[in-house]
């Protein structure tokens, strides 16, 4: 298979990557390194790098940022950061890479735990992770017979937990090789609209 | 209580108005009809509008357009429509409306049924109504103590029966005086974080 991972350069990228070069062709795509680049917040962007890509058999995400903050003093303009980036970024690869799918290729989106399990100052990220995961189910529906598509949802990775581990209290940390794992079973697997949680 | 009521000349709006309006201060708050206009889209518009209102002691929105079309031909600009409207609209009022709320005061937004059944070119609607609902139950946990949210998610009016009952095969629709009492639930209860479903 021809798979663009878009995030290839981040921690689960790289381990998605890793795990699937080995039996295919896999396309490095990161905002600024990478065998190519996109800024997925722009649909423009995302347009250009399919146009220079081509057909592809799967196109994984594993991008995307998130707001943070305290609710009393968030403005609706930093709550758009989450939108934009993680919510828009991966909607604009979907409805744009669609037509470079091949028949019967796959999309796979990253959401991530913070959809079921709410964390302090983490509402963006709720609002957001649940936001793709509604999306890939939806689309799934319609996507039917053409095109199958997935959700990730990891927890705190392991290689972030000196980092982030204050705001997951009590969250158990999985290595970004076991998250990759379900990044596999979305694209080499048979299922569609499914959210895969690793947590 | 004083209750602003954003949508307030919609159907369901209408109904929720008529269902407190005998115990309650409310304000019939529209687009261009009511007692007072705003266009939720625009956080400026809303701000306007908590101004000119002040205090309440609980925030209603029964507002925001979604956009439905083939996925085959949808692009992320007509994409934006649902994200700028009934989920970053939505995000506008309680985000500057939390600031004009009572101590112990409630908002409460509104998903549909669409969030957990996708239906035929509704995916920008699984998408924004399943992130209103997220936004919903991550904002309750950093607001606890200081104010209570939830979301009502009615399935198809029976006052939309004729328009739109094509594309709800097999829903059963619920008339919006039944949907309103959803609201009254939220907005005269005790509880936070929820997700009412009518249908």
């Amino acid at each position: 298979m021809k798979i663009v991972v878009i995030g290839a350069t981040g921690t689960v990228g790289k381990a998605v990557v890793a795990a699937l070069e080995g039996r295919h062709q896999v396309l490095r795509v990161g905002h600024h390194q990478g065998d190519d680049q996109v800024d997925i917040t722009s649909a423009e962007s995302v347009r250009a790098l399919f146009e220079r890509v081509g057909q592809v058999d799967a196109i994984v995400v594993t991008s995307g940022e998130l707001y943070f903050g305290p609710l009393g003093e968030t403005t609706p303009e930093q709550f758009r950061k989450g939108i934009d980036s993680k919510l828009m970024g991966q909607v604009n690869v979907a409805l744009i890479g669609q037509h470079y799918l091949r028949r019967g290729g796959s999309i796979t989106l990253t959401s991530g735990i913070v959809a079921d399990e709410p964390i302090a100052q983490g509402f963006n990220a709720t609002t957001v992770n649940a936001a793709v995961e509604g999306f890939a189910r939806a689309v799934a529906v319609d996507a039917w017979g053409a095109f199958r598509i997935n959700v990730v949802s990891p927890t705190l990775l392991t290689e972030s937990q000196e980092a982030y581990g204050p705001f997951f209290p009590g969250f158990v940390s999985q290595p970004a090789d076991t998250v990759a794992q379900a990044y596999v079973r979305s694209v080499e697997g048979p299922q569609t609209g499914r959210i895969y949680p690793v947590f």
